[in-house]
């Protein structure tokens, strides 16, 4: 089944203490376009592009089976730039230069083709353009959002429109407590679920993921420790990219898909962090992928008896 | 069978946004030996109080299976007291006093009914006293131990004599890190582990913990999600206690088994946190532990097919 996303496609600066990526490719709906191509076919990419970006990066991400025709491309003005640089510990960065460019006056156009989308991960991009998308589409499924502490601060009434319409709101912990004023995460998940969404994902980085449900279920994905963090940028909207493309491909909407979902969004964003920018994503071969989720399941596996009583 | 631990058994003074708890019960040992009683007896207790103990507090030890042959009562001295200040987020503390009173001149001296002990547990207290109680001991069967930063900036000598003589270390990660001088956790894991102890266990706090087997196996159990965590104190403590209580309750030392007495820590861990000091510790009801425990198994539980290749 096919995924419909909306995010960035952008040109990313970035420094770790492990290097120095300039002009790479980045943004939320490569990631997320990226990592789901990796389970299903097409993915529907909404989004900007100035006259500046690499033919042959599109052309690349045409032959994963990502279909462009939603990619808008201004002629006389520069794709989105993000630069930014992380701690010695990766755990925290500071954006040190943001140029919207093309994304300033974004609409989000829908070719006739995408309408009937039953699969749609919404990227962190304004709540507004997020509803935008969300108008133009028949009568979809499934549908997750991003967003970010920006948008909280700066638009939260529009915030508040677009979250009732989501099944799946996937916000990192930060995210989470600003949201909800709780500090407790199965606290803020219960507030924050109360505004709508069935489920919600609360992503922690290198500390794994979280999945509420609704009724009170719970499951937690470890992220896998590594050896090395390399890079990142993008884990989050890999992880996303991994959840829904194999939510579309699986077509399969039970809590117990879900947490397999979220295991393999666990995986490919394992994947991601191992490179600068797309470098890991674009070239994950045949069987790893599988070998990798075997990890996760080797990770937190264990058996109690259930007639062991202490 | 039975379990021998050494640590502190103390006073503590416990501010939390929730509240503040003046000379309460605390110490390495008073949680590890209350965790361990609920999996086997007797819990062997060698440490060192004052005449400012309180006798009631000491006969409800005793009624829960743990010998106090090997504490010692310094009459005419005070118990050691440590006082504390959590932050807001309690992901970090100030230590707002530390007297150390017995604890100066504290030689532990085994009763003669402890040192056939099998299953130990060295609570943190220096490296020095640590190797004294080992020196003891006629043939343990599995030691683990605990450590941290102070005794490696003061007494990294006699810390590097006692690891090598230990099965297991179970550290915070903040400890690893500087144990190794690696930030990424799996490679921290390796230098500490060429150090010595066949297991490792890194105590990430909220965020679950890693157990690490020299030939490369890995084990993550998660923290429970709790709705209000009160009191952190402690916490590591009461990890430790039911991770050995567990093995010296069913004397298997597969790595199986192993992962199984993490999740029984990581369980014992979720209790503790719940209220000030040892309260909660001390009210356990039937059946509570085994509830517990199973939603540890809710809370990481997922299925993928074996054959199920992306």
């Amino acid at each position: 089944m096919s995924l419909l996303t909306v995010g960035t496609v952008a040109f990313d600066d970035i420094k770790t203490p492990h290097g120095h990526a300039e002009r790479a490719i980045g943004g939320a709906a490569t990631y997320i376009s990226l990592s789901a191509a990796n389970f299903t076919h097409p993915v529907q990419l909404v989004s900007v592009i100035g006259n500046d970006f690499p033919q042959e990066v599109l052309d690349d991400m045409k032959s994963k089976g990502i279909n462009l025709d939603g990619l808008q491309v201004i002629e006389d003005q520069k794709s989105f730039f993000w630069a930014g640089e992380y701690s010695e510990d990766l755990n925290s960065r500071e954006t040190l230069s943001t140029e919207l460019n093309v994304l300033e006056n974004f609409d989000p156009i829908l070719p006739e083709s995408y309408k009937e989308a039953a699969y749609v991960m919404l990227g962190n991009l304004s709540p507004q353009v997020q509803s935008r998308v969300l108008d133009q589409l028949v009568s979809p499924r499934f549908v997750a959002m991003d967003t970010m502490n920006f948008w909280m601060d700066i638009a939260w009434d529009e915030l508040m429109k677009v979250i009732p319409r989501v099944d799946a709101l996937l916000i990192n912990d930060e995210e989470a407590r600003q949201m909800s004023g709780e500090h407790a995460l199965a606290r803020a998940a219960k507030k924050i679920m109360d505004m709508g969404p069935t489920y919600l994902v609360i992503k922690k980085g290198e500390n794994g993921a979280l999945l509420f449900h609704k009724d009170e279920q719970m499951f937690f994905a470890p992220a896998l420790p590594l050896m090395q963090v390399t890079d990142p940028t993008g884990a989050g909207d890999t992880f996303a990219g991994g959840f829904m493309g194999y939510l579309a491909r699986t077509e399969d909407l039970s809590y117990d898909n879900m947490k397999r979902a979220v295991i393999y969004g666990s995986a490919m964003a394992s994947f991601c962090v191992e490179d600068f920018s797309i470098r890991k994503l674009t070239a994950i071969s045949d069987g790893e992928l599988t070998a990798r989720v075997k990890q996760f399941v080797d990770l937190v596996h264990f058996e109690v008896s259930p007639n062991e009583v202490i």
